[in-house]
């Protein structure tokens, strides 16, 4: 028996919400494996937390974390209680830190059932690659003056190693993929990081064979996944222009509500965390119409992750079977609560 | 009789094929007016000077862009013949700098007749009010240590002036537009520049009577702009996401070669620089199908910066009409040629 013990943070607001639906889902897809469990450690770190202890977990959080096998986190932040920077960088970009979740994998594509805004979607299946350590997100930097003449600095730093590993990172999905990357500069306007980029980028594509490359500036990529989302296979990107290009597959997919990701480490130090795109939405909140779907890719992405390639595989279809039979929450045009399209997704599996 | 003296730098690629065409549009308008004329000194400033003079523009060229009314430009960069940071840096970003053109004003809307990328973009209409002149764009930075181990550093500056500058004008913008100001920010994740910005924008907030104002992270925006764009009205972005942004307003309007510009100059000691959002894109270079109507629209914000704000409509107007008749270039899914869509929108200016 394969055992594999999760960290499970659902965090704040429909995070609460979706994970221990997820788990359920996970622990059906154990059942059918027949060879396969989860084991569960719950924490509740996030912003109620914050509010009773003054920190966004405990002391010695990141020890309990780390013991496990995989984080499974459902979704952080929630202004009216703690600032964001507060909460993000107390707990979910502290993770992705300190663990060294270096990449950032997103996947989008059209997602049978669920209507996406675009006339013609052209059947898009795509993957971002995010650096997720560095580069525009740094805690480098400072104020100085103060009143009219005050001015902020924000230090972006990117490292030739970080930058090299989440274009490697690229290259091999795309060699498994349709064989073509796809590079987010703007080293037309950025002076200093985005040339360094396109030449890590250079000598990246000199490595592997047969993958075609492109780069691109961040705008008109931008606007080409609205108009052309077709055209990409993977797509290699800063913290930041990876952050709002899954915000916008997200939106041509149909919701932001069922975009996955997996923020892995690499070097065997720490565990890999797995998380929705979507954030804690605190205005549908104790509503019951979440739209789980996001999480519960998260968690094929994390079953793949452990190997179980098949299995993962099973559960995308499922939930492509269940959505294009009119499972749908609210945020992609349905009137279904959470738990009808899990329950529905469960019998389907089960069946 | 009212004269415009304007500086004409056609720029690379398609620069020089819709400006002269841009042209000989503003002199209809003139022509109608009646009390209103344009002096036009023509620059060749651009990658092929560069190929010739080993510089962007002349020794003298930013003084005698100086004496202009207006700056009146097509496209600058082809990385066939320069690395784009030398042409950008050389000429459009030295311009807008020097110039000191430190708001971008950037609207988006549907276009009659030019179908989006959207299934249903209902009648979106807004205007992304762009910090034009640092932020993310800056040449302070450099790197460090070498090979495996190289770093580069980008140093992002902004200031409280030129922030609360764009502020302010977005807020002014909203006072004759709808009424409602959204701000680009993406504090959750970028440590100090953002929380700087949010500072701003509630200090500005407070200056302005009955504006709603909202403030949202980039990635949820660019998302957003896909799938509700009819909830903005004036966006405030930076430098950096204003960019992204209006590029995706361009995407969702059916085409960056419709997209407009201005580039102003706000202390009144030079001359403000009027270009389209798009790029020289070399690839449809000299066959004639460039579409004209991003040069045009942004002959618009011309004249409505100079007080012409009934020609201005006129022209926009009678832009629609043309190709809302199905004048329409291949990008937005016609066959006309550049030509034909510029006489016939001469045709109906004149009758
Ligand atoms: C060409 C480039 C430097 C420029 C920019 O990023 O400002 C362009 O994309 C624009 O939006 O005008
Ligand atoms: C919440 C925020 C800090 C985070 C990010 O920007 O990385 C989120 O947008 C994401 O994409 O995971």
């Amino acid at each position: 028996m394969k055992k594999i013990k999760l960290a499970v943070v659902p965090g704040d607001g429909i995070g609460v919400e979706v994970v221990p639906r997820a788990l359920r889902v996970l622990d059906t897809i154990a059942d059918i494996h027949g060879g396969l469990s989860f084991e569960y450690e719950h924490f509740d770190y996030g912003c109620d937390y914050y509010l009773k202890h003054g920190d966004m977990m405990a002391a010695d959080g990141m020890d309990r974390l780390r013991a496990s096998d995989g984080i499974f986190l459902g979704a952080v932040g929630d202004a009216t209680k703690v600032p964001d920077h507060i909460s993000l960088w107390g707990l979910l970009l502290k993770i992705r830190r300190e663990f060294e979740l270096e990449i950032n994998v997103r996947p989008a594509k059209v997602f049978k059932g669920i209507q996406s805004p675009l006339l013609n979607p052209k059947d898009f299946d795509l993957v971002v690659v995010r650096e997720n350590s560095e580069g525009e997100y740094s805690s480098v930097g400072g104020r100085m003056y103060h009143g009219d003449n005050e001015i902020a600095i924000q230090n972006n730093v990117f490292s030739k190693r970080a930058t090299k590993q989440a274009m490697d990172h690229a290259f091999k999905l795309a060699e498994s993929r349709r064989r073509h990357v796809t590079s987010a500069t703007k080293s037309n306007g950025i002076f200093h990081s985005m040339p360094f980029w396109d030449e890590v980028f250079k000598e990246t594509a000199t490595e592997y064979e047969g993958i075609d490359t492109v780069s691109q500036h961040i705008d008109a990529l931008a606007a080409t996944f609205v108009t052309h989302p077709e055209r990409y296979d993977v797509i290699v990107a800063s913290n930041l222009f990876g952050d709002v290009l899954t915000d916008i597959g997200a939106g041509i997919m149909g919701s932001i509500g069922i975009a996955p990701s997996a923020n892995l480490n690499l070097n065997g130090k720490h565990p890999s965390m797995f998380e929705p795109v979507h954030g804690s939405a605190p205005d549908i909140v104790g509503k019951g119409i979440a739209n789980p779907i996001g999480q519960i890719w998260t968690a094929k992405l994390l079953l793949d992750h452990h190997g179980e390639v098949a299995m993962g595989n099973l559960l995308l279809d499922t939930m492509e079977q269940v959505t294009a039979e009119g499972f749908l929450t609210p945020d992609v045009g349905g009137d279904k609560q959470t738990d009808e399209v899990v329950e529905a997704l469960i019998r389907k599996l089960k069946s």
